[in-house]
């Protein structure tokens, strides 16, 4: 069923990329994410150059050309990534530091920074005008997808686009769903992650409120992942200490998914929601407790240490 | 795996009532849940005396014996189901109107209705005060599932008692979880209803969000149910119309589970939260909110009717 | 305008208890406020009977005469205040332990606890039918307005109950408010907290915001008071230090009015919501909010402690 | 104490532009507030010139010179007012529109309109690189206000400016306070709105509860007013019709203070808390409440018509 109403771009047979002998693939912004994205590029014999403004990062692709600024990445490549912490970083890296003026006409830049939708649709018009193809390419999946190459990437723009760069995205990633056209990839992203965002406070709370209750953990977790609660959330990534083998909670919230991104995330999901004059309240509310949890020092820790808020475990 | 932990009762196969041949069952409450799994308990060929406030409910139960008290459902019962709309009537069916001085000693009183905990602990003490057994048995599935006799019973008390009568819980049901001692079932029902509502709502924000910035519903839904979005309410009861047959959105939001039973689950749990100083601010804002509906004109529609809301639709 | 409108008991000058001369006036429940509440009515010339569970504490009202037991208190008096924790004991004390058998006939009781407005009716009418009186009388202004004799008394009952027992409460207070008939005394008091209660969270919000962004608290501070934000939280109770003298802030947030009683005001408030189908969204986000400090290290602070929480100082 | 350390612009007598003869006073923006404002510049003798997008807007300042341009306005003006609907568009106007470029040096640039702080800093910035002066100068009181000449300006900026200006502020309001440096004056309006928004809501669900709960609207009124949860939102704005004259409650909700520009309100406060991660849970709630009764048709209402939403009157 899924298959056929979502355009995943699965028939890629006949691509050009396959065809290509010697294209060149640029990689702008190398932190915790870009390292691995960068580097399984190169592990799949892709000739890479990157940039970072910290040259000590650069340096951590193995393999790959460190350029000494994103103009230099840009000149010759055929594709350029960006993987930069926000929309204005974008912005001023694509705009002001000369990597569209550089890069080559009908090249195409891959934004796989999670940023507001509608910058994502105003770098896609100035490339057009600029004969630059543009498509936006945030990824779910975390540091860890990163590492294992299993990410999975939400892409908007055009079509042809897509399928072009699908092989390559599939270097880094396990799935890519096209979501509609430019910036239907950042929608889908903040779409899910205000789902998330939710779920996980949810769940938190229903559990501390049986746990403080009596019940015994384990039961009520397995009630709940066969009942009318069961998520994501519940199920894969319980906020509950050592239900799950390898989750944060079970690690003292170390590693995951930081609450500063999911604060991000969901920051950019309300900027969207005024855009377009809607309502979001849990997803409000959720956010800013996540941010007193932050100015209450939770700031390194996964976004499921709400449960370990809200139980009030010291 | 969740076999192992959960203390599903599995191995009754030494029942005391699979070898009774004469049981009774008394079945107080006959309202749109009642007549069905009273009729249920019938077509299994259990011998049943009923009674409602409505002599005409009561005549919904085709075989069944009408009785015109409570006091008279018990006398001679083995096992007495209510099936009541709060824990005050709960408790004067019980107390005042005679069925636990009517009842013989040893027999069992289950408890389907949802209430606070902390009545069905004090209705366990008093019940072993007089030499009757109790459990708290409410169930998950609504109408729907208890026509289909599919019902989950989520049940709080002594194993033995459960034991009991898991067989006539399965006449009516498909599941039963002993979640704990007295009082066990309903806070596990509603520690699970808790995250249901706030799930629902974070899904129905979520959809609207990126609905209103231009993506299409059914690419969204999707790319939700394979990631971490994913949850009950939006792969099997999708909010938004047209998405899944045969859920309430698709159907103007008739039926399902009505927004005054989500608001009614949403305060039991916020009164248990209370009396463990617990903090559940989702689910909180979520019942307000579902309220405010109630207040606007949507107190006839299912829960999910909230996407509507804040889409705005007319 | 303000005495034209409201029935605030103004000439009682033909009133029957200034004529007696020797009444009686039991007083059950002597924490911190009641000791302070029957203090002055000793203080006043009244003859007074105390108890309390903690004999230690029903002796700290010098000149009153202490009683064995609540029966004892009942017995001979004209009138019989309650300041109890909540509803359930008030019920117990007033039904079980055989206040309500003892008091003469014509009697009036005065229940000064903050409980659910539904248990004030339930007790009027349980009171009318024993031929006794009785008022609910919850009061506002904390232990400081007992210790100094400056509390206010939201009363609901008889406007002839309230005439006759008003020089009584004016012993212990600056204000009477006759809200309405039986119940309406709580339910004032709870409109009223949940509007403090949200107002504080308001004020506590926006001072951090403006200051966090770099304002001088002061010159904040007294933009609000003559702006549109100005309010009771802000003018005379401000949540950040330093502004204000002797208010809770200034003193590390010891005193004034602990954040667990606006919580169980919270809790009534949300209740008495429930019970109308009134949807009350930020008293309710507000009222876990303050739930939540409680389970971080919170409780025993005035509930402007909230502004500490958001800034995060430490 | 307020003037002691409110640094309130008091003594103007030797003010500069009391002093001068001929200067010239350009008005950009002339909608519902601009109107007024530039219409009190013309009677109280000041030379104005005045532009807007629409010309007919432009033509209703009687008096006034009509400008083809923003350009137009700047040249030769010594103070330049601003009255917009959002930063973005405050900054094509200063920026792309020519009237930095054109303004003479040291010539004062006064923006009125409520945008984000963060961008009032930048163009105080920029203008001081063009040796303009820039103050920002948002304003409190509504077109009812502005038509009154009775605004309250507040004011970011450098001291000197904000004293040479002075006198003008004073023709079309009564109060003006120096907040602190740029962006002050924006910080300190969206920090005082968020705590009136907030205060609203709360005034609205208290009155509400009380109401539904069975007590007479006056009564609850003004025991609020002398109590507690006293607040401007209650004394002067009540949401509740009927219990004061001239306010839009009274009136159908017609006029005041919109609920799309309160929303406006409250998502540039949050921005501004995201930027310092500041927590604002109750405003984040309110907000989006405010936001789902413009997605159900309450858009053209004053912000107070939340009590009509919650109390379910149609």
């Amino acid at each position: 069923m899924f298959k056929s109403t979502l355009r995943l771009v699965q028939c890629s047979f006949k691509n050009e990329l396959a065809a290509r002998n010697s294209s060149t693939i640029g990689f702008i912004g190398i932190g915790n994410m870009g390292t691995h994205m960068a580097g399984h590029l190169v592990k799949k014999g892709e000739k890479v150059k990157v940039f970072d403004i910290s040259q000590e990062a650069a340096k951590t692709v193995k393999g790959a050309q460190v350029c000494s600024s994103p103009e230099e990445v840009a000149q010759n490549s055929d594709i350029v990534f960006t993987m930069l912490p926000n929309g204005d970083i974008v912005k001023k890296t694509l705009l002001e530091d000369g990597v569209l003026k550089s890069l080559p006409k009908k090249s195409l830049l891959v934004d796989s920074s999670t940023i507001e939708p509608s910058v994502s649709q105003e770098l896609f018009n100035i490339s057009q005008e600029n004969d630059v193809r543009f498509i936006d390419a945030p990824v779910s999946g975390g540091v860890t997808g990163a590492e294992a190459g299993t990410l999975a990437f939400m892409v908007g723009g055009n079509q042809e686009d897509v399928e072009y760069v699908k092989p390559i995205l599939l270097h880094m990633g396990a799935r890519v769903f096209h979501c509609g056209k430019a910036g239907a990839g950042q929608i889908a992203k903040l779409s899910n992650n205000l789902i998330l965002g939710v779920c996980m406070m949810g769940v938190s709370e229903g559990m501390n409120l049986g746990i403080k209750a009596g019940l015994d953990p384990k039961v009520l977790h397995e009630i709940v992942n066969v009942s009318t609660g069961r998520c994501w959330s519940s199920e894969t990534y319980s906020p509950v200490p050592n239900l799950l083998p390898n989750v944060p909670s079970s690690n003292d919230y170390k590693g995951g998914f930081n609450i500063r991104l999911m604060s991000k995330d969901l920051a950019l999901a309300e900027r969207t929601a005024v855009n377009s004059e809607t309502s979001v309240p849990l997803a409000a509310t959720a956010h800013q407790i996540y941010r007193a949890l932050i100015s209450n020092g939770y700031g390194d820790k996964d976004f499921s240490v709400i449960y370990k808020f809200l139980s009030g475990k010291k």
